[in-house]
């Protein structure tokens, strides 16, 4: 019950059809049916899916407040073009005509297959039972409506001294900085002005949602949204700012755990770059790289695939000054190898977490990812046969 | 007997024990030991590898003259360090020595696993051996002891109004612009101006070996190399270009249809960008998609996937504007799904090779590029269990 655990929020989930089985779309709400404040941060792909763009207006126009989140999984609603914005404003509109509210005051999102329609002879009718459905309890129903190819719910909660903040997400492809084919929904009782709340929010996300790296893929719907109910009064602001950064840290490991095909992930830190910026060039080239992923689902140290990585990204980069180490173990140097303790590199590959270094030697810059292994698993999820 | 058959050259290959069993070893030798005209173009990474930064030394040094290439394959002697540039230097010395010239005539390469030491105990005794078996039919020869885990040699020939010029090369992954794990060795018997022949040596590469993009990796070592005897004069010059062009273009067609785990290749053209350098941004960040891969290696048109890799490429892009193409049968149009003879897609989507238009309908910049499917085919040939 996250996403319901601060105070003033509801939530519900249902199975609409868009999906065969599982449930398919979710619906948060403002227990008293009032808009609240509320804080966003969205895709930056250009190719931005309808609903997307719907969100983006609304905020703009009521200058960020929302009363409700409706949400379907399964089909992204994105290359629909017009007939996918007209989509998008009829789900707010059925929310909002199902609770009683202003359609101006609905947040919309979609995630799933796209360039294709939305089936809204299922999502229409769904939604005034999903408004039914709405309670305290409904938090759980909500993650498992938003779900795509995840395997399970992902949930988060900190009880902070004097507030509640509570989130559910979804991952699991197409995940590359900045943002991914993820959805993220944050509720709170704590009272925040608005400006505040985004920018603690979007440095957040830009600590943890923007450092996972599944596929390099940068997705058409990404959307994170933080809803404060106020109830609770104004908290302390350091400490609600780490509960962001912490709620949304644990929701990036669960989407990393979970992502398609996922057997391993690698916490790749680059060092010693030029600069911070150069820094995140390489750490972005090197997990995004097949030969260094298909090394890390063999649990296989081929140091020289993330050199290589790092070469060819562009920036500042001398062999001389290059280095490695996997669990903390230097395995080479010089931009060669160097004798070391290779049982115990062989064990810490064997890991689902591997921590790796990619030292440059040229300065202070550093940047770290999450990145994710590429096997078997990955292929399967993303390969559909005509 | 490709790279033998221009007048002037002879060739050998053999197994010195790099490998299990396959031939890993090559030579490429003037007929009368003599130094003749050399064009270079090496990789672009700048985690370059040893054999690189030898052969580059040595065409500064001597005005681009070579009298012969040694070349091994099963260990790219990268990631090598100073022992590497000796082992390097070693090679070309042994060479030197067996063929009775100047070690600064003699050009080097190497290709396979980095990281690990050359074993110069297998190079070195093998390479006497290799100098004696060299002969006018040894083409072949070479062109097996240069290959990795290609499946097959790779050789071309045009015969020209007044010349001969051959060709063979190898793949097979970490291919990307610019350059890649390929390894290109041409030969002729025209006479052409050093820096004439090295202006057409850099504009066939960039316009054929620089399109393939098997997996979006630079490799440490790629090198492609043209040595002109001029025993048969000066040629036509322009005839001249279009043949380098062609024994490129095939050899690259060669290359594509070899990649690593390889069952299809897309044609991809980006037309209507801003620039032309914004159409070569997008093709590469669509050929490269793990998720468009994967969606080619299903034939699947999923359209959808190529938009949203284009929108996040960092160029100028309008959905409203953009459109996409398989086969010729306009699939997308205005960023939405159009009516279209779906049957006539599918079957074009089952061939081989997969001709796409993105158009972006912003500008007169184009780009094409020759991508490779993702399958269990690539994760099979890259994953090694340590």
């Amino acid at each position: 019950m996250s996403v319901t655990a601060a105070e003033g929020f509801v939530a519900s989930g249902c199975h609409a059809g868009v999906k065969k089985k599982r449930y398919d779309m979710a619906l948060v709400v403002t227990e008293d049916r009032k808009p609240v404040t509320a804080a966003a941060v969205f895709t930056q792909n250009k190719f931005v899916a309808p609903p997307v763009v719907a969100s983006r207006r609304r905020l703009a126009e009521n200058g960020g407040r929302a009363a409700a989140i409706i949400v379907n999984s399964g089909n992204a609603n994105a290359g629909t073009g017009a007939v996918g914005l007209a989509d998008a404003e009829a789900m707010c509109s059925a929310a909002a005509d199902a609770l009683g509210i202003s359609a101006g005051d609905v947040l919309v999102c979609s995630t799933g297959i796209i360039g294709t329609p939305l089936p809204m002879d299922k999502i229409l009718p769904a939604t005034p039972k999903l408004a039914k459905k709405l309670s305290r309890g409904g938090g759980e129903d909500a993650a498992k409506g938003i779900l795509t190819t995840d395997t399970h719910p992902k949930e988060a909660l900190v009880s902070g001294s004097s507030f509640t903040l509570g989130g559910m997400a979804k991952g699991c492809g197409m995940i590359a900085p900045n943002m991914a084919t993820m959805l993220a929904f944050l509720t709170t009782d704590a009272d925040v002005p608005r400006e505040e709340m985004q920018r603690i929010l979007a440095q957040a996300s830009d600590r943890t949602f923007n450092t996972l790296n599944v596929d390099g893929a940068t997705s058409t719907n990404d959307t994170v949204f933080l809803l404060a109910s106020g109830r609770r009064g104004p908290p302390d602001l350091a400490e609600f700012a780490d509960a962001v950064h912490k709620v949304c840290e644990d929701l990036t490991l669960q989407m990393a755990r979970d992502a398609e095909g996922m057997t391993k992930m690698a916490a790749l830190r680059v060092t010693g770059a030029a600069s911070d910026a150069e820094a995140r060039i390489a750490a972005k080239n090197i997990a995004e790289n097949n030969l260094v992923k298909c090394s890390w689902h063999g649990g296989d140290p081929y140091w020289g695939r993330l050199l290589a990585a790092a070469g060819s990204a562009g920036i500042e980069f001398d062999p001389e000054k290059s280095g490695v180490s996997y669990g903390g173990i230097r395995v080479a140097e010089a931009g060669a190898p160097i004798p070391h303790d290779e049982a115990a590199v062989t064990a810490h590959m064997k890991e689902e977490r591997i921590e790796i270094e990619v030292s440059l030697g040229l300065g202070s810059g550093e940047a770290q990812v999450i990145g994710i292994d590429l096997g078997p698993g990955y292929i399967k999820e993303n390969v559909k046969t005509s």
